[in-house]
């Protein structure tokens, strides 16, 4: 199993290029009332326990949150769509860190909603920037995340319930992609600024069913990927440790190389 | 103001030493039902919404979660004992990312689970690390990280609700070191191994009212810290995005460096 002989040799994070005076972009979308989640959940709820002068004479403040764990920026953690695969807990930092691979299909989903990103675009990014898609972290730029504050426009619905579902329009990447992945590169994890890998008219999800079978985390809904190059940017994401989490919120920072 | 004009200068991460072949260290303890919160909140909850076989065939497991933002490995932002502090979000990348300064208080606090970190503590790290404490991030390692999965042993106390909080043993950071450190030491941020900045016989908290008015973050319930050098790991501290949140899920590693 090629993917799995690589993730064995993932033991180290290979080429970090962090250097001094580094500058970081936080790619994580807030946590709050309006934060997009599938239409069939109920969203993020903070609860204020306290908020005020105590008797004792000092401010206190403090909140509760609940939540499913697939809304907002978030991993999927393989066990998502397959029984045997990684929990959260079990993600290894080696594949939450390493360089960014830039994938810019802007284009293509300007013009069509249910965009597939497809092995042509993939092998456009090793064209152009002369080498393989290996032991990076491939984040596809839909340019969707610009859409982020207009739900209706971001998931191509504001309806939520189970009927909302199949009125899903955005782009994801190709299963025949996942697959090419999978069978030939050995990626770290993949990224996306929709809001799921599998794109919104998928009806059996099998870019998530093909990532996870072989382990490969899937990052969503991540924010605005503009200030990063096509190669070269190192990305820390680091989600929530929920034990035996099907995902977990995600914070996703990259930091830009110094030019 | 010493410190503010400090966070003003942080508008970059100024030395970073993440190298090619970094090694990473998890200093974060699982969310899970044992998960340590305060005596008087009620713990981390996990919910299975769905786990097994669709009818189209695939596999599919979801949970959800619930938890006050105060436990477990977690950030203190603050607002949690400053009216005009900030929130979660506001909390910049860069006091979140930056060298580690690791203050090994343990053989006081075995003979002394009420110990406070006092600002000669502070002053022996410098003297024996020949710099003085500017721009890190200190972690206090009392030792009690390794008392983790034994609450009674970890708190002091295994007693739960309101009563329960005299009954709180475990060592701290001494309000005149929280002072000094503010007033002397533009300090990134502090974390700890232990449930809380100020120790458990506290009762009015000045630890963090004297941080938080002065916008530095803390970390608590940090990890075991046995794997860091005392100088020269680079901490990456990155929370759950929580907007107005006064505090936060952390997750928190720490790269070593290469000798
Ligand atoms: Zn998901
Ligand atoms: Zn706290």
């Amino acid at each position: 199993m090629l993917v799995a002989g690589a993730s064995v040799a993932h033991g180290q994070v290979q080429s970090l290029s962090v250097s001094a005076g580094a500058q970081w972009v936080d790619l994580t979308h807030d946590f709050d009332a309006s934060t997009i989640y599938w239409p069939t959940e109920s969203g993020f709820q903070l609860t204020v326990d306290k908020f005020g002068m105590t008797e004792k004479g000092y401010f206190y403040a403090s909140k509760r949150f609940a939540a499913a764990e697939h809304g907002g920026t978030h991993l999927d953690a393989p066990i998502h769509f397959s029984k045997e695969g990684h929990t959260v807990d079990q993600v290894t930092l080696d594949r939450l860190i390493g360089e960014a691979a830039v994938i810019d299909v802007r284009d293509a989903c300007r013009d069509d909603p249910d965009y597939q990103v497809g092995v042509g675009d993939l092998h456009r990014w090793e064209t152009q920037q002369g080498r393989q898609l290996v032991d990076v972290i491939v984040l596809i730029r839909t340019g969707y995340a610009t859409f982020w504050q207009d739900r209706r426009r971001y998931l191509g619905t504001d309806q939520t319930g189970p009927d909302a579902v199949s009125q899903l329009h955005f782009p994801g990447l190709d299963p025949m992609a996942a697959r090419w992945l999978a069978d030939h590169r050995p990626v770290k994890a993949i990224g996306i600024d929709t809001a799921s890998i599998d794109h919104g008219q998928s009806e059996r999800f099998q870019s998530h069913v093909t990532l996870f079978k072989h382990n490969i985390p899937v990052f969503e809904n991540v924010a605005d990927l503009s200030r990063l190059p096509a190669q070269g940017a190192t990305v820390v994401a680091l989600p929530m440790k929920i034990a035996k989490g099907t995902g977990a919120p995600l914070r996703i920072i990259a930091s830009l190389p110094s030019n």
